[in-house]
């Protein structure tokens, strides 16, 4: 892609501009995109000028900006988040239906977890997670599963990077973390007892894909009462178990007898079985 | 930004790559890729790496490709579309508590509604909605409330370019859809009974945010059952109408009686009151 003359792409810079929006700076001016992407002034005109003809972002009023639509429409086509999210979402509300509290699904990337989903009470306990945020993979009960049942050199990485603790109550150093690991191994299930916040005490297991791979971490924010986490991790167990079934009959051949109806559409969409019916044949029609 | 020889932007073929990837072809080759966005192919290689360097792509098995986490990420930022969705969705489950069978939140795109969150119930009726996908603004009850509420010259723009229904149920003609924006106004609801499918009849109210401005149409799909709609009508106002006092509380100054907790992140998050607090307090603490 074309380079510019202080050597990045176009791509770049665009990535550099969007990245600019975030959770608690979501309207920025021309200005603070400059400021926050260090893209120069006039470069910025010029891309957010051809990021507004195609949507990707949205004038404000008072000479603003802010992320458009047409981006999120291009983000919800991921199988690994939206689809994921998707095919968990009605196992999420039941499991929230017991639980109450927080429930919530998250995936990797790189070194950190990216929460795909939470569902809250307004009354549930402090949880430090935004849908579409981050936290860094060792501080975390979602985390902790994928260094615990994720790709092998993953805790490697992790202790390169360093571990930099929020609170006194997580991991401080490479070996505590390490029997974190261990223990999350030897239980089944992460165990964050007040490490984002002494209030609250995180736990979480895997969701697995084809080939046993984990492809996400369904989590549970509670209070940290010292209460036994037995029954939450074991329903927490059970509901990532439904979800793995759910996501491989998502992906057999379509005339397999276990698959989910819906054929193509099956590992991005979940709604009524009628619907999923008429959605193939509608694909199937195109 | 950068033109290649054939007068095309870097990002116009970066989107056309993105595009190229739908719910019903998630995942794709290189030359599926080429084929479908008609960029060529040695393009399409140089794009699709850059892509997969910055998380926007991943690879899969097989050469294959699909839509990265990362961009998912980076759409979930968006407050017209995640962050309406977030301020909703309390209210939008517990509306599918008392409704059952469909209920889902649709932002506008030019002349198309986009489905920015739909929760449905297994035994549900038809419905041809999806996360993320696209519905011509004329042919659902999510339109109506767009044309009806929304700007002044949009039913005209819609008219230009031709009314294309999908049954012999919905508005034929440009004066049969006149007619049912006319209803809608007079209800103060839409009405589609039949529209995408015979055995589904959608309704939809508007979501309205600062200004009295329509940010989102609230929508249900239920049976085609000749059942009066009224009461329906009524429970997706009143959800409405409590989203839309959620989303002006969200935008109101943070040290206002009224302003939801959070302080900035209140636009793009909704979690528990205590977590908006402590997420405010470490946005602040940055």
């Amino acid at each position: 892609m074309a380079r510019s003359s202080e050597g990045t792409s176009a791509l770049t810079r665009v990535l550099a501009v969007l990245d600019a929006f975030t959770a608690d700076a979501p309207f920025l001016t021309l200005t603070q995109i400059h400021r926050r992407s260090r893209i120069p002034l006039s470069s910025v005109h010029r891309i957010v000028a051809e990021l507004v003809a195609h949507g990707l972002l949205e004038p404000v009023a008072g000479r603003t900006y802010r992320l458009g639509n047409r981006l999120w429409e291009i983000g919800s086509k991921t199988p690994g988040a939206l689809g994921l999210r998707e095919i968990a979402e009605p196992y999420l509300r039941r499991l929230h239906d017991e639980v109450g509290q927080h429930v919530q699904l998250a995936v990797r990337i790189d070194t950190d977890v990216l929460i795909i989903e939470r569902i809250s009470a307004p009354d549930a306990v402090i949880n430090g997670s935004i849908v579409g945020g981050r936290i860094p993979i060792q501080l975390s009960s979602s985390g902790l599963v994928f260094l615990a049942f994720g790709e092998p050199g993953l805790l490697d990485a992790v202790l390169e990077g360093g571990i930099r603790p929020m609170t006194s109550a997580g991991p401080q150093t490479a070996e505590q973390l390490r029997a974190a690991v261990d223990a999350t191994r030897a239980h089944g299930y992460a165990d964050a007892e007040g490490w984002i916040h002494p209030a609250s005490r995180g736990l979480a297991v895997p969701v697995r894909g084809s080939e046993d791979v984990v492809v996400g971490a369904l989590g549970a924010v509670v209070p940290n009462d010292g209460a036994s986490p037995r029954r939450l991790a074991a329903l927490l167990q059970e509901t990532a178990h439904r979800i793995s079934d759910a996501l491989l009959r998502a992906y057999l051949p379509a005339g397999h007898p276990r698959a989910l109806p819906g054929g193509s559409l099956r590992a991005l969409v979940s709604s009524s079985a009628q619907s999923m019916q008429y959605l193939e044949r509608r694909a199937r029609a195109r």
